[in-house]
């Protein structure tokens, strides 16, 4: 849907990027290999020696130069809590790129802490209103014909660090680090449906996990749940790791993350919702007029800018702007950017390629003239729906709500170029 | 290019899948959550209670229970050597699964060893026939507009396992796991063409590697290597590792994995090889009669069965045949595969999407009845190129040769159902 050079801006346009030092050394018109005594030269001097590296081995570790780590929160903000009481670990999204997360940077939110099951002993029972039954292996699943597929998690909190007020020290890991995109490789569940012969009238189905704590969601069989919904054992290539539901777990493309049971064990078949404890208490929507949302559960389209982004520090001049847009609803179909505080909007570059239910990567050209201002990306999905500004949003669904924030994203900036959250 | 569902059997074409165990159960018709007495309740006896899990934390490490490594290599049939002497280190292929390879996987293949360069002091020159010459931090790439691909490398030397004779223990980790596939993000190699300047009659690029051993190839400028190529600094969302070229890395999609130089260093312009070593001594092609080629730098159409495949063990009945296909000419467009030593060949399903430059994977359904077989997979690419037999590519190319190896990979399996390597 895009095409080829879609995200390579043109020299051209391109002026700030010239720092200092480039137009310094672009002066020179040095040519060849002959740099000695020229701003190049000087620029090389510090490069070290070339030297034997370190041997060869089982696995690429990451660099002793790299810091990537995920934020453990016990609550809305409370960051950086002992272990014991965390209830989720955050994506360092302003530290990554692309679109596909790091494995071990996925993240995490847990009711029961991360057991690592026995892959050997753990059984999956599909039951309820079906022809047959069945208690599947793991090695059942995999000797089974699989699905691979790149798409989302977010946790349906995702956000709300930003709902009431706006901390103006979070970092983008702190207010949207509860989403992630890998690949998912596994068994369809409409396979798994037709095996076990589902009765026709059986349009609910209960997803059970086999954590601590439990966690069962019943889920609505729309066709669209049955065409993409996997049983997944891989992860980025990989078996799944504990902490994302080791060894197998349900992916609900555009679904709420705690519907993505993990640590799946049951699969139950009927004619209406079970309503569990996590829809009646927990995962339901406390509206502004006192009632309560149940099953509100696709994630609506979302964006933000992770670079610039809070905390960073920017100069004046050229800064490429970029972040990352996703929806539940399908593809993204558009970002757009303002650099005025809303006052004009343009429309960002996509990456290609573009996926249904996957986050995707823009960015957009921007020359800063120093001034005070605001940032803000608003994405629109192929279905049409458009992020919603935070007043809008919060007009519609008020402030009692914790769930399903999906309000545009701003970030403030000062004369000294201090990127810092702010509510709008 | 295919559809949704495209990899889906249906359970009708699946009589294979029901094992004896699946059978049983179903025969209870047992339906709701009492299961007790029954088959299904037996099969569950085993499984563990559920408990607590650990901590949250940080980062997310692999499973106790998963052992996933490389097979670091001196050279053809020196296997799990001292690291001192390793030369290459292989994806374990027969383990992985979808497209992505975790990036800690991602085959190594190095001269010098891996050295961990400080980013702070790296720099990229960018020189020769150009208006202005440029020295580059690596901050400065990486506040430039980026892209992110999904591109596999291949080594050159891929496959040479199989050339000459068939070891009948080589696993498909040994024979083909100098391929990896990951999402490199970075700074597409024409616009950095197009801030220096070059020349338009110049129409070789060097590009130099920081490692010791200094690797540096001539990079023909065609258009489509200037629409491709890539100075990569992230792979699967995060910084490239140290083996993988960390901090800076030529991406040069579907060409041989050593133009793709590691600890990118400079890139210069001029209006001819260079004829270093790389390209004069080491990475030439000695064919039949006795003459060199030079400058063979696409990777062919290829692909091969990652399961079942050599030193597993399979069953009669039904068993999901799965593998992974790729051509440096651009997408895959199908793969055909036999499972009576060539006799007949069906299409295999291709899970979508199907990416250009990128491993696809493939499956297809298969009864096996006991017999003795052989199965083989062989490619098809979007511009015709279909992968040679054995005997075609070595009619073609000779025994003399080392690299480029793309011809059909066998597997043959025994009435105990062994899979093992095998030449045709």
């Amino acid at each position: 849907m895009t095409s080829r050079r879609d995200t390579v801006a043109k020299p051209s346009e391109r002026g700030g990027l010239s720092r200092r030092r480039f137009l310094t050394a672009a002066s020179t018109s040095v040519a060849g290999a002959t740099v000695a005594g020229s701003v190049l030269a000087d620029s090389l001097a510090d490069v070290p020696a070339r030297a034997p590296g370190a041997l060869l081995g089982g696995h690429s570790e990451r660099s002793q130069y790299v810091q990537l780590s995920r934020i453990p929160e016990a609550a809305p903000g409370l960051r950086n809590v002992d272990p014991g009481n965390a209830i989720n670990s955050k994506t360092p999204l302003n530290k990554l790129v692309g679109i596909i997360t790091p494995s071990d940077l996925h993240y995490e939110r847990s009711h029961s802490g991360v057991p690592d099951l026995d892959p050997a002993r753990h059984r999956l029972l599909i039951e309820g209103s079906v022809q047959k039954p069945l208690v599947l292996t793991v090695d059942d699943l995999k000797a089974m014909s699989s699905v691979s597929r790149i798409h989302f998690i977010e946790c349906t909190g995702n956000g709300w660090e930003n709902w009431k007020k706006a901390d103006p020290t979070l970092t983008v890991q702190n207010t949207h680090g509860l989403i992630s995109t890998n690949e998912w490789t596994g068994v369809p569940l409409r396979f798994l449906i037709e095996l076990v012969g589902k009765h026709r009238s059986s349009n609910w189905m209960l997803a059970e996990g086999g954590d601590g704590a439990g966690v069962d969601r019943s889920i609505p069989l729309t066709d669209e749940i049955m065409d993409d919904a996997i049983v997944a054992y891989g992860q980025n290539g990989e078996p799944l790791r504990p902490a994302h539901g080791f060894p197998i777990r349900l992916i609900m493309p555009g679904f709420e993350g705690n519907l993505h049971i993990k640590w799946l064990r049951r699969l139950k078949f009927g004619d209406q919702p079970w309503m569990t404890r996590w829809e009646t208490a927990r995962y339901t929507q406390l509206l502004a007029d006192g009632k309560a949302r149940q099953f509100q559960l696709r994630m609506e389209t979302n964006s933000v800018i992770t670079s610039p982004s809070g905390m960073m520090q920017i100069s004046a001049g050229y800064n490429c702007i970029t972040g990352l847009a996703w929806s539940g609803h399908g593809k993204i179909a558009k970002v757009e950017v303002t650099t005025d505080a809303g006052k004009t909007w343009k429309e960002a570059q996509l990456n290609h390629p573009v996926l249904p239910k996957a986050q995707a990567r823009f960015q957009m050209d921007w020359e800063w003239d120093g001034k005070p201002t605001k940032i803000v990306s608003r994405s629109t999905d192929e279905r049409g729906n458009v992020q919603p500004d935070r007043q809008s949003f919060i007009d519609q669904v008020g402030t009692n709500a914790l769930f399903h924030y999906n309000a545009q994203q701003t970030w403030s900036i000062d004369t000294a170029g201090r990127v810092r959250n702010d509510l709008a």
